[in-house]
């Protein structure tokens, strides 16, 4: 049996060079959307819908939605909140359709829709992510990385070795895939003090001039949660 | 006086994202067309003359030029030789202009020629190309990768890793590219066994079913030649 193959895309504008309809495909973000996404499902969130434009994040307000919506890490006016994780708490999201619009991963959702499955992975739900994709009969796995505006960006790389060192593990996988194989490298370099690692990143900046850093610790700590995020129909859900 | 900023570009396709009519350009595609490019002039080249596609080559070489050109490795038909720097020889290159073709790496600098200034950087002329943009007296500095078809690919970021990590030893530089610190953190990783680190590169692989991996060493072997090819008018030249 030929082995499942490991790809990472460092970014959405690179989608189209890596395969896609055979894999399935996991989309972290994890400075803040897909650790906020899986906030929300963790705290209760009956679905979450992601959008690209601002838009139509303002036509699904106006029709009674709840608004998460931010653009450079700053909540947009007419949303209810913004993308910190720590926004998505169980009175707020809890039973909840939630509409979401952030500068980079929302987009990255849009793209990996061409995939066997897409699902959202962030260090929140490390473990079943990597357990899931194990789990699957069949199909390669893409993680696509969203990045920084089309840019590489470190901290949804470490979070992608993180996932493709679990995965190699296990004898189901194998990788030629350079990204891949640098992604575990960095992760290996980083992992043994993450949060002193950060202060290389560029992400981490921004968050701290904008006094919104306060969820790396959070985002950054492994499992826990066992939510898996799903894309079904255009909405992420849990099963 | 504000630091020069240093940036790394891990694929073409990624290019308009970073900046570059205030960077130096330095392209990087070091197995094999950055190397050649080295070769050649170490050997006495007057110029090479990149082309992208190889229609362009045909009318050159039907000119009268030499032309060295390549796809996925392999020789085209009617070239004199392909993109070994080892073709590149005195006896065949000294005072002559080349017209050159392949696969990722004259795309590259055809696309970097909207920079400052564009030069071609290897491990053949590390020291060379970071003493050049240390004498600049301005600029900022973009290192673009050539990369694997669109995808990153781990060779050129330890290439482009060597070089950041020389500038930054350099009080004029700064940066805030996170994959500038990755390319240097993968650096530093590779550097103290690169042929063994090169077993998990694709591209050495894709090389070795070929039967073109005989350049490994060479092209990893530091400051052979003090060469800076520049961009001159779509014409590569030395001064």
């Amino acid at each position: 049996m030929p082995k499942r193959s490991i790809e990472v895309c460092f970014s959405p504008e690179l989608f189209r060079f890596y395969q896609n309809p055979n894999s399935h495909v996991v989309v972290v973000d994890i400075l803040r959307a897909t650790s906020a996404i899986c906030a929300a499902f963790a705290n209760g969130a009956k679905s979450v819908i992601p959008v690209s434009s601002l838009e139509e994040a303002k036509v699904l307000k106006d029709k009674g939605f709840m608004l998460a919506a931010e653009r450079d890490g700053v909540t947009i006016s007419f949303a209810d909140f913004g993308n910190s994780p720590y926004n998505f708490t169980p009175e707020r999201v809890n039973g909840k359709e939630v509409a979401y619009s952030t500068t980079n991963g929302t987009q990255a959702i849009a793209q990996a829709s061409t995939g066997l499955s897409v699902i959202i992975g962030s260090f929140l739900n490390l473990s079943a992510v990597a357990r899931w994709i194990i789990d699957q009969p069949t199909g390669n796995v893409l993680i696509l990385c969203a990045g920084w505006k089309g840019r590489f960006c470190t901290e949804d790389s470490l979070c992608a070795g993180a996932i493709a060192e679990i995965l190699l593990n296990n004898e189901q996988f194998e990788t030629n895939c350079d990204s891949t194989r640098a992604s575990i490298d960095l992760w290996n370099v980083a992992k043994h003090d993450v949060m002193s690692y950060l202060e290389k990143v560029a992400q981490r900046h921004r968050l701290k001039r904008l006094g919104l850093d306060d969820v790396l610790k959070y985002c950054f700590t492994p499992d826990s949660t066992q939510v898996i995020p799903f894309l079904k129909k255009g909405k992420l859900v849990v099963e």
